[in-house]
């Protein structure tokens, strides 16, 4: 599939594309015809084009949390809020040349370079002969980063493409980590799915010796999740506490949206607590019970919650 | 295009893809970049991926509809409420062989299977060799289908991909009924598509002898459409009833959405009742007359009704 | 990548295409699946799907500021509200046969033919044997389109495909002037893009003389927007005046929408006025002034104003 039109050698035959370009308009297709027109036999594959408008942080988590599973090749991702301004264009060597990420010095590719080993070699995209002529300032995706992929594409070494650059002097990318606060483990929200799901940046190791309950609490409200292998082991209305597809723990319903439940956004705080085994039982909705006589709480409970 | 990049000889060279993934999120490159890892060579042709969350009928619908415009090669149906349970991941050979559907067990595939030809064996998808490893139980698309899609190309048979099962005990779609109720023939709406049409799942013949207006009833409002061979024919403001692209009849309206002006949605039941030449005359929307003296109203209408 | 599969040559490997299907329906899918199986190793390019539906101006549009970046090959343009009626179907050879414009005659191909030399030859696709069989006359992307393209790349000329026509005859497309008014030019808003950009049909050479700040009216407020040439160098609450991607004037805000600060749509006049050294600082916005005095507004201005 690769090399049949032009009859050359492709250095790389993927270019995968991110950006927050969304797709009602004509940039993505643009991009993609430029390389088509500069390294024919060069297939794009499409991660997302609806990273939020100018969300650096959203797109360089989308890049991170997909990056292992991308072909080799050039990754090009384009979330340039700074597009015409000093920031650089850039293009990473990692994995001793298996990859090439490219585009903005703004953070979107850190992550996800430093998922594969980190950046190796860095040039910034600054040679006039390996742009597009442009009629205005505000198209790099057209006119800087989809030339580079292509090529990058047919071969032209990195060191062609521009000025080397120290990569320790790159822009870092946001990786939140958490943090103990008192008998709580806070976390953040890094990225809400389709359906609903909040993956959070918390490892399993973290909470791996927890019971089947874990306390969670947003803003001021606390509530229970259940630990569960897969969705459906969540009863509906429940919420769940889930390794997710990527290795994280992320708190879901069972076709349902947790994050509508909790009215969870991406960035936001959530603090998890282990429970022990009377907790549990407190924290479960329960129906209301109404107490004519002295109140039959387990004293023991309250010992225990004391001490 | 199918196999210079692999030398290899590709048994299919096309994945048709449809899925309730969505776009915003990266789940559709992943699988598109495991399928091309694991099978240079092979295009991917995206059917929808905005099946919304969930619905195993629109899924299937969907892929009924397209299943006799699709190429020759390996359909992937990604609609996986059920996804980390005991239900099975399957892949069904159907026509010869000509196609594989791919997906989870649960009847999205099987009314696209049923028109062409109807599923003439089917494997469980099994076999740990032939899936990825996976971090977390949830994203069998990556990890479980995809690179079954990918092996169906490869040439690996259907029977190295999993434990044979009957075609008999794969569960059924939906595709539901007309049936007649007094005067009226009974349907539902199977799709309302982008521009407001709505297909019903009655077929022309089933109202072939009808006159040039159809009575249509939803819910308890009775309404009158006009038979049309194209859109244009339907007046502003008009219902027609088209047989639409696939063959079915739809209720449109001419550049307005009829699903908006009638408060449509898919799976609701129409009523379609064939109407007499005074019927239509008193069933389209007239202006209001107010009469002072006795009623001139037609008596051999009247008469006509009553017989 | 053009010609593994089929051994055959290509005259064109490449479709763009753009339609106002969306992407929620199989439309977009079935299209490159009557493609691919016509004409195998032809890659379809997606220019955007998401042209409002029955929009030909803006879809019309679009294909024009693509054009000159899109590869050689079969450009594909579907909008169609009258698909059915005796609307033409057509395909028009431009640029020495560099490219073939396929759709209906309605104008949406007309200003993308017109920016790259115009049409040279064009034919009415009205020969049913380069058609599918429809099972209803309301799909022509599949029935009489897809057909049409996949022909063109396989080598089958203009010619054959159907009855020529007098390009001269053809519907034009909309390219809206500018016009003067008194001190004013008045212009019209092209397109507004996914980051609010409001791109006018005015040409920077048009405003070429003017100053920093350019005076804008939208109905009957008065603005002041800053020339500027990239995003950043605009003010955050201030309006942008730069030439955009495509070599035109376009209002915009520095990570914000322009076109939601103004309530602007597609379509909407915009009045631009020179503003001289004095009207610059009246028109900038300033902090509301208590005067208990006379007035002591510059007479010189005034005087300026009234000549």
């Amino acid at each position: 599939m690769s090399n049949g039109a032009s009859g050359a050698t492709l250095r790389y035959d993927t270019v995968t594309f991110l950006s927050d370009y969304g797709t009602a308009d004509e940039f993505v297709g643009i991009v993609k015809s430029v390389i088509r027109q500069l390294a024919p036999g060069v297939d794009v594959v499409d991660l997302t084009h609806e990273v939020p408008p100018f969300d650096v942080r959203s797109g360089g988590l989308t890049l991170a949390r997909s990056v292992q599973y991308i072909c080799p090749g050039v990754i090009l991702a384009v979330v340039d809020p700074g597009v015409g301004t000093d920031r650089k264009p850039i293009a990473i060597e990692v994995a001793g040349g298996a990859a090439v990420l490219v585009g903005p010095d703004n953070g979107v590719l850190a992550a996800a370079a430093g998922m594969i080993g980190g950046a190796e070699r860095a040039v910034v995209l600054d040679r006039a002969e390996y742009r597009l002529e442009s009629p205005g300032p505000t198209f790099d995706g057209r006119d800087v980063f989809a030339p580079a992929a292509a090529h990058l594409c047919n071969g032209v070494p990195l060191e062609e493409l521009g000025t080397p650059i120290d990569p320790a002097l790159l822009m870092p990318g946001i990786l939140p980590l958490t943090r103990v606060d008192g008998d709580e483990l806070v976390g953040e929200v890094l990225w809400i799915d389709r359906y609903g799901n909040a993956q959070l940046n918390v490892d399993p190791d973290e909470i791996g010796s927890w019971g089947d309950r874990i306390g969670i609490t947003i803003g001021t409200s606390p509530r229970t999740a259940r630990r569960a292998a897969t969705f459906a082991e969540v009863a509906v209305g429940e919420l769940g506490c889930i390794v997710d597809s990527y290795g994280l723990i992320a708190i879901v319903a069972n076709r349902a949206s947790a994050s509508e439940m909790l009215g969870l956004g991406e960035g936001d705080e959530v603090r998890l607590r282990r429970l022990l085994d009377d907790d549990e039982v407190a924290a479960r909705p329960a129906p209301t019970k109404v107490a004519l006589g002295p109140s039959r709480t387990n004293p023991e409970a309250h010992a225990r919650r004391d001490s």
